[in-house]
């Protein structure tokens, strides 16, 4: 039965176009958590919006479930296909459209790699600016599907912000052509701003036009030794008056240590307990103004030391600080998890969790960074040598109801930019009403009425 | 049987907060629209959320149908109740409720007047930057229920961008609380963006959190004479690189002539074909980048003249120009058109229509005027004294469907900013395909079970 239905997918695209060996299986199954085991049924990949459709109108005549894959570097299982799942690759679909300077739009597929986009945007004079850690692998795409965020979140906003048009195929095999670049577009609901976030449980995002703005101008990065994290917020507020932020980054000593430890040198003499990372725009009279930040976070106490990047190659190096914590720990197995809190709470919110695990898990490594900026806080817990999986794992989803918990205490989420996918489904009924969870449930089925998009995922 | 409603409804407000006397049913029951008789029900003013939910559900009972009511300036007929409706109106809940700085969020009610919460973000030391004509009467509820634009949309985007968290009551009762003032927060559909500009039609925007940002500095206001659109164009281009756009707004010779014929003055000797008033912030060296465009603008012929606020009285003076457009021709019985196309496609279109214009209707006055750096102009065509009203409806109507031929040609809207409601119900499936109007009623269906919220607008 197996084999009939890769012989129609087969007489839909290709031969070649239709991966089923186990490596193809395994490596198309899953996505950056390593949680479940992949065992799709095959691997399509599309070359247009058509056979796309026609993907979707099979799976709904043979009851198969599609998970949609984009880069799969996903944190939350969104893209893990277990099941026996056809999973629908973009990666064929990558094309670069249409650019239009005066609209400073850009049409891309959903297959396109984020920095692909970026780039593009770079050679018309202008700048794609949602940017993460994944930009080399993750694509449009996954990026609309889960509204992705990263690290110029406080200057440009979410995703969602830059996409002016969006083409997806519905559970029924429709093509949807939502807003098509409009700057204002008040007829009636707007389906573009549901489906981004949607985790692909309500349409495939098959082409994108997204508005492209001025590049940031002569970026300045400093990377400041702050004794903790009352002080963080404090530099916050005094920065966010007086510079152009385009990014403020805060990783703890312990983060640093490991970045460290993979190579790599630290610009201060002396440990503090946070850093904080921060970019902004060059203009206007900066040095004056970096320099009454610095000075009056001298003063105050809220800082202890601090570097300007003198160059380019310098600048890279301390955003490598930050950028490099994700790898270093990674060989720990940890387990991650990805909230936000309102900025106000940050604080409040970082103390609770702390005393939380000093109390609970003294012996866990417990490493903390984020986009403080935004509120968003990432947090790696770090299995002990000594501890085995098992109860690794038990530890793990323990700290996680405790994370729910005070979150709950500060209204916080679960998930600030990672999406719910697998992962975060136990927790979901914690920040989302049961009045919001059954309406959810039920535009599932309008859009997606046989239940055929990315299933058990999110809800 | 009315009266024992009204019973019902005044022993669950206050006899003072249910209002019945011809004048307030009248009052009440229509927006800027004179299209339609208001016929409503009885006239409810909830003061708290509490209030307004005992009214969905009184309303499901008695199978009543509900128009919510902000300050009733729309221009589509979206809070137009003509048929025995129950119109509730926020008037009574207005409080500006909690402020935070770090968040920089403000926290008020569906009744608050927009130009009450841009006073209070001033005196706050931030700014709520979503600003249009109507400021003085158009409530916050009704803004985010239209997803409101007006002057600043090219620099600071539509009233949906500044939700971050939202209170909405459902057909069913159910109070939602979405998004809780986060900034990031990825755990499921984002209910939120599918209410902000659903016309009331899911649910009655309650409370509201907003985000403030910093107040724009040292505005400066300049108006330009240009022979024709396509310049008008060519100057968008030649100023959004060069100076922090705050405002673009195109306006005709004869919206000119109509302003000033309800008094005020012409700043130039000459007439010119288009005017174009900019502003932006008069930061870094703002006298030279605009002196560029200027020069620019006057080699290439497209402007003729210019003329720069010299004080904030000038700068008002030059703004009533633009501003007064809509008073002026309030008098000739104006048919009124909200559209958008691309910018770039924004000359086309024009072009376009002025062509079938001249052809159809040259004795009829046509007025264009609009946020041309968003691709949205308004279209004001005036009843000739000659022709009677049923001659002029008739023709009325002959030119929306031209416009939307038009439209559909350029991908265009035949909303802009001023949403469906009543008036552009008929042309709702020009924009939207059938199955994306399907999907709408269908979600519909899923927040508004008893068909109970704004019924027959939008769809």
């Amino acid at each position: 039965m197996s084999a009939d239905r890769i012989n129609e997918l087969v007489s839909l695209l290709s031969a070649e176009r239709v991966l089923t060996t186990a490596a193809d299986l395994e490596h198309y199954g899953r996505d950056w958590t390593r949680w479940w085991q992949p065992a799709p049924l095959a691997v399509a990949l599309p070359e247009n919006i058509a056979e796309v459709q026609a993907l979707v109108r099979w799976a709904i005549q043979r009851k198969v479930a599609i998970v949609p894959s984009g880069g799969r570097t996903g944190l939350s299982g969104g893209a893990v296909a277990a099941h026996g799942e056809l999973v629908v690759s973009f990666e064929r679909m990558h094309r670069i459209g249409e650019f239009d300077p005066l609209d400073r739009t850009l049409t891309v597929e959903a297959g396109a790699v984020t920095e692909t986009v970026q780039q593009a945007a770079r050679e018309r004079g202008l700048c794609y600016p949602v940017d993460f850690g994944s930009r080399g692998s993750s694509q449009i795409g996954g990026n609309i599907a889960t509204n992705a965020g990263g690290i110029k979140v406080i200057r440009y906003g979410m995703t969602r912000e830059w996409v002016a048009g969006l083409k997806v195929v519905d559970g029924r095999g429709e093509l949807l052509d939502l807003n098509r670049g409009l700057v204002k577009n008040a007829t009636g609901y707007d389906l573009r701003h549901l489906m981004i976030g949607s985790e692909g449980t309500l349409g495939l995002v098959v082409e994108t036009t997204l508005r492209l703005t001025d590049a940031p101008r002569n970026l300045q990065v400093m990377l400041l030794a702050v004794p903790d994290m009352a002080a963080v917020m404090r530099l916050l507020e005094l920065a966010r008056g007086r510079l152009a932020l385009t990014a403020f980054e805060f990783f703890t000593d312990r983060a640093m240590d490991h970045v460290l430890t993979e190579g790599g040198q630290s610009p201060f003499e002396t440990r503090a307990a946070c850093y904080v990372l921060v970019e902004y725009e060059g203009v206007g009279d900066h040095e004056s103004a970096a320099m009454a930040v610095f000075e009056s976070g001298m003063e105050n106490g809220w800082l202890s030391d601090g570097v300007m990047a003198q160059s380019e190659t310098q600048a890279q190096a301390l955003w490598r600080l930050r950028e490099g914590i994700t790898e270093s720990v990674a060989r720990y197995t940890p387990y991650k998890n990805d909230v936000s809190v309102r900025v106000s709470r940050v604080q409040a919110f970082l103390s609770d969790m702390d005393a939380l695990f000093a109390c609970e898990y003294p012996d866990i490594e417990v490493v903390w960074f984020g986009h403080v900026g935004d509120g968003n806080l990432h947090v790696s817990v770090l299995k002990p040598e000594s501890m085995d999986k098992a109860a690794f794992e038990h530890a793990c989803e323990r700290v996680t109801g405790m994370l729910c918990d005070v979150l709950e205490k500060h209204g916080g989420s679960i998930s600030a930019e990672h999406g719910v996918g697998l992962l975060k489904k136990p927790y979901l009924s914690r920040v989302r009403s049961a009045a919001e969870i059954e309406l959810m449930r039920q535009m599932k089925r309008v859009f997606d009425p046989h239940g055929i998009l990315n299933p058990g995922k999110l809800l």
